[in-house]
């Protein structure tokens, strides 16, 4: 499988005078900072301060886009128009291309987030308003997101590249998608037996599902909160258990 | 004096369901439309409407930033720091230009929208916060705003080009400022009055301030209001006046 | 049927400088006012000035509580947990409490706007949560709504009174439920023939659906919008059509 | 001099996501709660979780009101009109009696925060616009500040109670007023040092100011902040201090 593999995690989510994770550490040890664009996380200065850090790292920067819910983080479905969200996109991805430009890097990448992540696995006009966006905006974007899913059907349809991504730290149904945040168990915690999974991901193209079965995963990135309990740990123990296991860090071309 | 000068209006300030404003009638009879930027007014999805409509009919579009206050419509003092200020104002700049180009335009100039406009006449820290932003996203972009501000100093500091507007409905000070809106009186409403007072303006560079006295006055852009009662009547009575004064309606080079 | 019936309206949904229908003309047509909290529109001095008005006519005031959606005005489902969203209601209907007292009145009921209100309908763990709500705040409010739905199947479980209500402008669905707002013809517009359709409802307890169907419908109040293009004509012409048939306008008991 | 002294902490200022402080161990220390209202900080959920929990340890829960600046955090001055002011802190105060009240507590006082704090020792208007929005709202709501504020005279012109508060870990100018957070050293750090200035401040009626001059200071209440670092082991030092030298702690009456 892959001897290379990209490593992202969610970064920029700080707001005003609440600070969510620790980018400054997050951002030794991955290799594509995800940055928030104010929709449902980081006011401007916030989003600067975490470019600025990305580029003095060498960490490439991706749009990380989602519906306009500051209250909810983003991590609740929202019924909006097609045409809104497309609207909606645009704006974000635009407003994080110039505070990365004028922190010295650029927007490489587009991920959805939250509930928007999830929802346009399947639901069609979503993923299509996304898919526009991006397109619209640089059709030279690759669009971060869950192999099979809606979204990259139609990301594929306008020409936009996929990057298959899997989670280190979150739980799979059989059917290869995301267990609810709502359930218990949605999120793993113990930085070994994470690691242990993203090297099967990554070596072996197979992750362990809820019920117990195994099924096959395609994986060109993985991703690392930055905002759980142990966030630090567990993408350092992910880190230095892919090293260990021959496979390099780098982001997708 | 001038035989040809800029008109410029605020548009795109509706905002999800509330509509403000006859954008497309304005649309009509000015060469710039401010166009909002999402923090005092402006949905994402109004934008990229009132982006559209502008290029479809030839007019400018400039990036109106604001103070991040919706409810207050930009309309008040926030003693936010320039750290803060640069970085809104970056966000806001470049969300128009992504907006704009999905638009089939581009952003041509900036204008400081209410109270930051205001403010910028004399807020030292303020002023530099928006010119630094300007210049860090765009060194080619003009600004419009007041003769004399300490905004117009720290542009030119930067090498910005700066366009002197003056307001068609509003009443002066002595000093050159803007009567406040809070005062009465700081609005004017009667077409055939305004349109004298720009014509006055442009073709002898004056204008009558609230205490009777005749000030100075540069005026290569003229601000017609798009959201008053009568914006619409208002901006045509302008516009016959200074065509029938002989002075050329066009954009500022 | 009935020969008594309360017409209610939307109204305090004008939002700083963004102003929505003509709520003087309203109060003047009503007898209750479901007047906004905030969370889709109505900013705190907005709120204050329509209790005040409403308390100046006589017209009974009642808390219209929303999904917290200022950017979509209430009209996008969200999904919401119950426990956040019973905390967002009581947040709601206290706020304008305290607004209402500080009017010279108070708020006599509960009606969900917009997107809130089609999803109780139908969702029972939102239902629920809203009902939840009211009975925490003040187990004496009645909540205005649909009947048959899953919302007042909630309310009366907890001992609330229901008031069911009809739409004087929306078109219905042959199960009683109303056309989206997404739809074409989801709003009527002709006043005489919304009049006419209101005297049904009122007089003979019947509303013909969209396809053709003559459809029992249960009214003890009738809602007329404040913020559709003629809604004062309409208003008035519901108003009389009700006079003329011999219904008294009063506010339920 | 006091024998007895309240000790307040600001609390509730968590909001969706992002967790501010550690409520819980404050809760156990204080004997004051000023809970955020939702406009600098707290959504309702939070608000509910927090009144729940000071109902639960005894502690009496205060309205801790703000210019509406979620991305400000409330610290920045906003030149609010005295009458959109008034309607804010009339919601605020109203919206958490009713969270209170469902929580099974009640609403004792009213404690502005941040800005508005500071603005209104000296800006007659805002001063004036929060105390008239007390006084609607209940005029037996006692009011915490600063002694010798602007903000004190028009609440006592109005006949409320007001408590005269200090801050534990904050410097003062000689003239009483607390150092800007935008300066150095605004915030002390020191678990000692602060309660040995608590203790003088309580026992000898003293604070030492940045200049080193021992300034008079009336304190009914003791202000912990609930946010900074260190701040439950602040807390902790101050509570054991104090009642090392013989203070009760108990709110005020």
């Amino acid at each position: 499988m892959a001897t290379s593999v990209d490593l992202n995690a969610d970064l920029g989510e700080s707001f005003g005078a609440w600070k969510l994770g620790d980018d400054e550490a997050m951002l030794g040890l991955v290799t594509s900072a995800n940055v928030a664009c104010g929709f449902h996380a980081g006011d401007p200065a916030v989003l600067l301060r975490t470019c600025r850090e990305a580029a003095a790292r060498g960490v490439r920067v991706g749009a990380q886009v989602s519906y306009r819910d500051l209250a909810g983080f983003g991590r609740r479905f929202i019924d909006v128009t097609p045409e809104d969200l497309t609207a909606d996109v645009i704006y974000q991805i635009a407003a994080l291309q110039g505070i990365a430009q004028a922190a010295g890097t650029t927007v490489s990448y587009v991920k959805p987030h939250g509930a928007l992540y999830n929802t346009i696995v399947s639901h069609r006009d979503q993923a299509a308003a996304v898919a526009a966006a991006v397109t619209v905006v640089d059709a030279g974007l690759p669009v971060l997101g869950l192999s099979g899913s809606v979204f990259f059907e139609e990301a594929r349809r306008r020409g936009l590249r996929t990057v298959a991504e899997a989670f280190a730290d979150r739980a799979y149904q059989p059917d290869g998608t995301l267990v609810s945040r709502r359930e218990p168990n949605a999120v793993l915690h113990d930085p070994v037996e994470i690691a242990a999974r993203v090297a099967a991901m990554v070596t072996a193209g197979q992750i362990t599902a809820v019920d117990g079965s195994v099924i096959p995963v395609i994986v060109e990135s993985v991703c690392v909160h930055g905002d759980s309990p142990g966030a630090v740990e567990i993408a350092m123990a992910v880190r230095e258990r892919l090293l260990a296991e021959g496979v390099t860090l780098s982001t997708f071309s």
